[in-house]
């Protein structure tokens, strides 16, 4: 999976800052650093409606319709997703699985699948069927791409949820990557939240 | 595709006068009947929030996953549907579009891939596989039940939305019975909506 | 303040079952009684979506605009408020906060306060100020009437949040009485909220 | 009144079209202004939601508190105010409609109201009122500042509703200034919108 970062919101901290002093009209008090202890005044206090001025899109290939038929149960995000209807699917790409891949017998068999796979959708085009029904014979692990964007407050909370070790590995593996990504922009809001490397899981520490 | 509803609110086009007022405070106009002369002036006029107040919730059954991760994208809905890691779908039920279906050859091919799938998802299951990645190899034409709801304004705007002709058939059909449902509970609310029942589409005409 | 309910699903624990087991396909195991052991599985495990499906509609008088302003900035829930540009306020009730009422001085200041206000408001209308201007004088005491509908899980959201000591004591007296009614209707739903009398605020607790 | 630009998504078309191409994977049509007929073919053809991806923040400084719980009411933005708990309120800013200012014998009884709002909010807060309990004796005159972020398709939305002639003059107002600050940094998408100087509303027009 590979996850590229189309559009983030510039000196997002700041302006989370800026943003947030309007409720105290305390704008005196910005100084060169005061964002940080700004946001987490914020984020101790569960004043989280002040992230959702700041934006970061993403756009996420080499995900599965499984993965993608999940993800966009979020629903305070934006998608646009690659269409079954639009796009001719005749030489798709498969996600497999670890557990798949990693057995010889299983690997083979899947493989074998998805080669019928496009076999049938092609010969269903070929019989006239339009890319709307022929799209019926492809499977979950097919790549769909999709682009996502959301605000800060929700970045954090997709990250808890699907950071956890009861999430799906490829949704797990998303989050992962654009926490390290927001780490960069945004230290301070996305502080709390660390990549344990080895479990390949997110862990939430409480900010002193 | 069969839709079931689970929950009405009731008295529906009541409580929207009885709610509505609240603007004008004239409680004093409300007598038997008084709602549809009200609710039509709340949709001349654009006024729809009002119509929030009352929602329904159906079970969809019947449909296949090309048709739910396409639903699922009404973000202003709540959703519950059958899951593929907690349900063993080795024995699924397959929708089959009737451009498929209505030609043998690609019948016959459809049905024979449809077995494959069943049994390669039992033999990866056989090999250890968990269900979480057993199911790539399921197609989109698996049947997925969903529960869904909506208040009464998303069902004015997925029912326009989706009962054009460029809709997909499977959600096309689906607002088709939603709208006969609630036709029979709030008559005035949909009144607006008119099925065509020869193009099997959904055609909105003017209020006078 | 009076809450008054205007509509709250039918059997709504039922129908969060009902809903609820479509992820696992566990229809079989509903039986009378079993939506208790149910839905305490649903707020343990975190699974509030299934909580969206079930929904209620209270009409709320005796609200200052102070407190509207404040409540309508919950924005997953569907309001209908008495408008300052329909109605003529030029005898408005006001609300008068505890800490001013049992201060005879600040008391009398207030009354006369309030006096003066709708003899100005008056006064402009007398000059030709239309009411949409004219209200431009009119206090955050005016009372304000709302209905509000909301699904039971932002409900929980709205009563943790402003059930709480630090919430504003309108937006609190209004929780509480809204959660005694919600418990009569779906005591599972909301059991781990609990009222204190004597502090005026509402405390969670662990489902055991 | 007052607006100012706080964040706008940098590039904002062409992140627009990059995001929509998803859809086709047609990645390959993109080229120097290839964003502007992309994004006219979404407008056209109602596929508003990949305008989604571009935000824009706007501080509001100078509208009332009429205004402001008026504007909140939106959903679909994210709002940061100045709040009445938490600022002293004692020398607020009046907005006077002209409707008022325009008239000697109104302003002069509009000016002594907000004289005497301003000794009697200062009188209850030396007799130990708290600001969160004198601030009923606030008028909606009060200026109030906000901070709002949308989207672009939001943004489309609030301008066809707010800029109508039937809105409020503030909101209408705060409407015209901010289509004109967006047409600068996105022409395409909110070119249809046409701001009649004369007549101080928004005009829409069709796109060719």
């Amino acid at each position: 999976m590979k996850i590229e970062p189309l559009s983030i919101t510039q000196n997002a901290e700041k302006l989370i800052e800026n943003a947030g002093r309007t409720a105290y009209l305390s704008f005196g008090k910005q100084k060169k650093g005061s964002e940080r202890a700004f946001i987490r005044m914020l984020i101790k206090s569960g004043h989280l409606s002040v992230l959702e001025h700041a934006y970061a899109t993403f756009r996420v290939t080499g995900g599965s319709r499984a993965f993608t038929h999940q993800l966009v149960r979020h629903r305070l995000c934006s998608y646009t997703q690659q269409s079954q209807r639009y796009v001719d699917e005749s030489s798709f790409h498969q996600i497999e699985p670890d557990s798949i891949r990693s057995n010889r017998e299983a690997h083979k068999l899947f493989m074998r699948f998805i080669k019928n796979s496009k076999d049938v959708y092609s010969k269903l085009q070929e019989m006239g069927v339009q890319n709307e029904d022929a799209r019926f014979v492809l499977p979950n692990a097919i790549e769909s791409q999709i682009v996502i964007t959301a605000n800060f407050r929700e970045w954090r909370h997709i990250i808890e949820l699907r950071g956890s070790p009861e999430a799906q590995w490829e949704v797990r593996g998303m989050v992962i990557e654009i926490l390290r990504l927001l780490k960069n922009h945004a230290p301070t809001v996305f502080e709390d939240f660390e990549i344990n490397n080895s479990k390949k899981v997110i862990e939430k520490k409480k900010i002193h």
